[in-house]
């Protein structure tokens, strides 16, 4: 009779241990630094933490723009909205008349590339300037609340991760750290009034106020903190929740936004400002309002898109009014590619991928008598150039005491300069480098997620290897893999957009220069994450 | 002391237990109706096996074609390639001289459909005029030689299966059952001779001989047993392996084949012939011979493709040399869409999939003469209209004792009678309907093999559920999921072939008449799995 017992006690014992394992290991922490593969330290940096934007970044001597004045910016991004879902770039199914007007008084790039495939490391890449491996911010921040459930899963991801069977993607920080500076942070230093309006989702400040955007350089603020799928939904305005939850009641919400967007421009029309609209569109769920519900013939997604074209034309309308808009600098684009509806324009792969459909989105610039009106470029560019371009704009030189990876589009944008400001621009997948795109070429080492829902080893390289070679010896385990998926790839995508036939083993030349764009870049990052000088 | 050696002898046990178990319950059947979801009786019907197709196939009275004789058939399938992969489907990478030739003096069908998204059922489909799930073969017939760690994976993923975790994708059979009537054989009750050379892929004869080709209505067989990525890829002639095993020494492959495919047109040129062409191009390892390598500028699989290409032009080049062409009906299509590599031409999803991207393919059917020349047909068609199709230009009956799921194309191909064929298309996952064409829409219950590495757990029908709804409670755990991928999903794949904007909360009423034909379809085939009359 003792032996169950005491193999029952055993049991009980191991049980709650793994437990409580699972359950204290999983916590939510908002501690930057949560995975051990890197170090963590430099985002721990306080002292680093400390540096005023006034005192890494001056006024330049001269005037870039030669106005009286330097611009308004307003820099409006969509949510997971596709390369195919505007008029003027392709659509059938969507009117975008406001978005297309702009294209047709500004400038179209239809190379242009989200810094990440999701959501908060591209806006992490947008607001810096840098890649958003170095802030830290490499991959979706979640809603803090999470259930016992979702860390159970969690847990059981992680330990997948550890055994190797999964790859578990994380930020190293739960929000963007006090120690990169926005551009919010660094207009400031040039005079700006500062305002954000939207879906922050750079770090859930229901939770902690490190995190809020009045504390990475905006001085107004009014949204919400996450994705509208995560919930609680709570609204903000400035450091006070204005509404604990609206839960899925989201009809009204693109309509708050437009409205906060024209109340900031109306208060601030007499001095330069920054005004960036995040808006929840068309992030799933789709809660288009009742005027807009059924007015495209692209279902729930069209009428979201139609109702964020609707937005755009209220603010182009906010700055006509008031005889600003030659004053500003408007942009429009998307924080990564279509997610589950959207059109990729044939482009392969969807949010969440490296590959073209994941990343390449719309972009718009008009700033009329500034910039060509209705001019196409199809230089690459990435959202991590708006940085150097707005602050070029706004008279300042960039911070000195660390590295900014995006390049001045100033020239590309306006055509006097139209050389392609970056030889090569690096894709990542949460800390990994998977591809590079230089000229025509586009290069991955490897792509993890894949379309095909079977786990993929991943190789350290094997940039060497021939391309019809079908079985090899993993280099971590030595075990005999099948490999459905040639590894590398290059694509022209000029010739080949919907990235269709692999020529790494035909332009063994390329591949290499191109794989050394990608291993010159890590290993110069792996010694200083943080690109600090 | 006794204790620890009592459990160290417990756990050898359950051990033991558990290996034993998990070899047994997984070693390789021969026979049919693994799966216990189904009622497997119907494919073990020996009373059925034995019935020869003169019992049930009679010639019709009258000549449906006019001419003298019924036509030699040449259907040549390509394995894997996609719908944008040919110089008349749009490729810029690839030339395809002599398939564009055939598309030139023939009919190319632009919305055509494999009968599977994946290579096993595809061709059952092709050859028996029936939805592959009617034949057991409703996905991957796998080699039968499978390693112990095959088996052990095989065990794991079977055990998610029944825990609801995973889904496990099997036959119900090993193989094409004797119950079913090939192409091959319909056509020798009207004295064709009938070859069928490369890839079978329905059944794995190496280790059961009931499987072979010339136990299916073949007079003369040269190929191989399945994929050529499946081990040993051995070299059969008629009921005589040749070569056991040519691993990946499979450069010369495409031009045997071909030598093949010509002797066998030589030898029977006197007489009505059936040809059935299983090319392994352009499935991987990418092989393609020294002369293609290099050739084209869509790299390895470009080369594969062009060397069909010329394969192709040899064929045609024996039927013109000998006289045959004007009497021989050629056909080109595609298994299932682009796997890996290979163009879409921008359709969502590749193969494995139920989107277009899986399932549409190239078709091109030529008879000098008889057909027109440079015709295009937009009426979405099947591979399973192939039988009824040459079984009337053959002069023969459908068979009288089982439902033929196929429509014959020859009105829509002549122009004759350019009424579409089908009131609506299904397309399965494995033994599941995902979805349904009819006229200009697309419909989707729900697509499991999606692209995103999330599993979507499958409620059994959404239909009336508003698309704005996020949330829903699943029927079977009454869990709550979160609901990513709308469902179900309608597309208008005229307006939309990207497949990109869900209208099924739009247009209830023809999302209601999709359901109707997948649920109308599946009570009937549950009722008689095999369709027998």
């Amino acid at each position: 009779m003792r032996l169950p017992s005491r193999r029952a006690l055993w049991l009980l014992a191991i049980a709650v241990l793994a437990v409580s394992w699972l359950l204290l290991a999983n916590r939510p922490s908002f501690e930057p630094g949560l995975r051990a593969d890197i170090d963590p330290t430099p985002f721990q940096d306080a002292r680093r933490d400390a540096i005023p934007a006034e005192q890494v970044i001056r006024r330049s001597p001269g005037n870039a723009t030669g106005t009286d004045r330097p611009p308004n910016v307003v820099v409006i991004l969509a949510d997971d909205l596709g390369y195919g879902d505007l008029g003027s770039y392709g659509a059938r199914a969507i009117r975008t008349p406001n978005l297309d007007r702009l294209a047709a008084e500004g400038v179209r790039f239809i190379d242009f590339y989200a810094s990440a495939s999701v959501c908060s490391p591209s806006r992490a890449g947008l607001l810096t300037g840098r890649y958003p491996v170095r802030t830290g911010v490499s991959y979706v921040i979640f809603a803090s609340e999470i259930s016992l459930g979702h860390r159970f899963d969690l847990a059981l991801t992680r330990l997948g991760s550890k055994l190797g069977t999964s790859r578990f993607h994380d930020s190293y920080v739960r929000g963007l750290p006090d120690s990169e500076l926005t551009l919010a942070e660094a207009l400031k230093v040039a005079g700006y009034a500062t305002g954000h309006v939207g879906k922050w989702h750079l770090g859930d400040f229901s939770h902690d106020p490190r995190f809020l955007p009045i504390r990475h350089g905006f001085d107004f603020f009014e949204g919400i903190p996450h994705s509208n799928d995560e919930f609680p939904v709570a609204v903000w305005r400035d450091d006070q929740e204005l509404t604990p939850n609206v839960g899925l009641a989201q009809e009204q919400m693109t309509a708050d936004f437009t409205r906060a967007a024209v109340g900031f421009i109306d208060r601030n029309r007499d001095r330069p400002f920054f005004l960036y609209v995040g808006h929840k569109d068309v992030h799933v769920p789709l809660y288009p309002s009742e005027r807009f519900r059924g007015r495209s013939a692209a279902g729930p997604y069209g009428d979201a898109v139609e109702e964020l074209d609707w937005s755009v034309g209220e603010v182009l309308r906010a700055l006509e009014e008031r005889g600003l808009r030659d004053d500003t600098l408007v942009i429009f684009t998307s924080d990564n590619g279509a997610w589950y509806q959207g059109s990729t324009q044939g482009l392969r792969g969807r949010k969440g991928m490296p590959w073209e459909g994941g990343q390449r989105v719309p972009f718009i610039a008009s700033w009329p008598g500034r910039l060509p009106a209705g001019a196409t470029v199809g230089v690459p560019a990435m959202n991590i150039d708006l940085f150097p371009t707005v602050l070029r704009l706004a008279g300042l030189e960039l911070p000195d005491d660390r590295v900014i990876d995006g390049r001045d589009l100033w020239g590309v944008m306006s055509g006097e300069q139209p050389a392609p400001p970056h030889e090569a621009l690096l894709f990542f997948d949460d800390k990994v480098i998977d591809g590079v795109r230089s000229g025509q070429w586009k290069y991955y080492r490897y792509v993890d997620r894949y379309y095909w829902p079977v786990p993929l080893d991943k190789p350290n390289s094997l940039a060497g290897q021939r391309l019809e070679e079908y079985k090899y010896a993993d280099e971590r385990t030595g075990r005999e893999l099948r490999l459905y998926a040639d590894h590398p790839m290059l694509y022209d995508v000029a010739l080949d957009p919907g990235e269709a036939y692999n020529l790494a083993a035909r332009q063994p030349d390329v591949s290499a220069r191109m794989l050394g764009y990608i291993e010159r870049w890590e290993q110069d990052w792996l010694k200083n994450p943080r690109g600090w000088k």
